[in-house]
């Protein structure tokens, strides 16, 4: 996590934005990795939430591989997909994000922490029984949640 | 790695697809997911293959971050987002995956294995210098074509 931080700092993020060859689509990419790094999570979570709500059969390898998998986009910095000028004010019907993520870094910065801090507790619940993986994916959800409350505006 | 091909032989592709509630869409959300993944290797492989080639300024801190970029995703299982049935003789015009990513598992693992070994490589190497970072780059790029060539239709 400190490593992350010290990156977070040290990094400028309008670099990626101000260096690219396609200035007028230099915005757009952001985003779009942006979302390719939400699309992920939730793809993960989706099976998880499934088999916690008893949707889907409990199946501790599956559960256990995306748990593996949130952990692994949890040590992912996405620093670079939250360049300066993309949220929703800049790009108007394009995206979600809140300029609060800009004017409250430390705020966003915090709500990753406490998702990086649930899926660890995941990854040690998934694979023991329905059970104990359902609380684990609820505080999951629940940084989610917590952090669209604050950075994700409800539509486009 | 051991783990990893472990979890293959273990999770049953389909279960994705068979179990989810919106059969309809559901390949498509599996496209989706698996773009995603490819989405955020391009993300990060995009600043690295600047800089080598000069076309931006090197910057330690900043390809360190994106080579553990490339890390977290290497480590990420990609298995669901390959679920049967998600080929272009499946699902023309939506995806560019062959039908070889079914028949030749075996391959593709292969094809992921190249992938990983040259991330660690990346690691090790990226923020080492402008001379360092180029040849571990082209390694990455390396294995990218390697599996485009067999696995992805050049086309839509």
């Amino acid at each position: 996590m400190r490593h992350f931080l010290m990156a977070m700092a040290l990094i400028a993020p309008m670099a990626y934005v101000a260096q690219d060859a396609q200035a007028q689509s230099a915005e757009e990419k952001v985003v779009e990795a942006r979302r390719a790094y939400f699309k992920l999570m939730g793809a993960n979570m989706g099976p998880l939430g499934a088999m916690a709500k008893g949707n889907i059969e409990y199946n501790a390898e599956t559960a256990q591989l995306h748990a593996g998998n949130l952990a692994a986009i949890a040590s992912y910095n996405p620093t670079p997909h939250f360049a300066a000028g993309t949220s929703n004010a800049d790009m108007p019907g394009k995206t979600r994000l809140l300029p609060a993520a800009f004017s409250d870094t430390p705020g966003l910065l915090s709500k990753l922490k406490d998702f990086q801090t649930a899926v660890a507790a995941l990854q040690d619940a998934a694979g023991g029984g329905r059970e104990a993986l359902g609380p684990a994916v609820g505080k999951v959800g629940g940084t989610c949640k917590g952090c669209h409350d604050d950075f994700r505006a409800k539509d486009f």
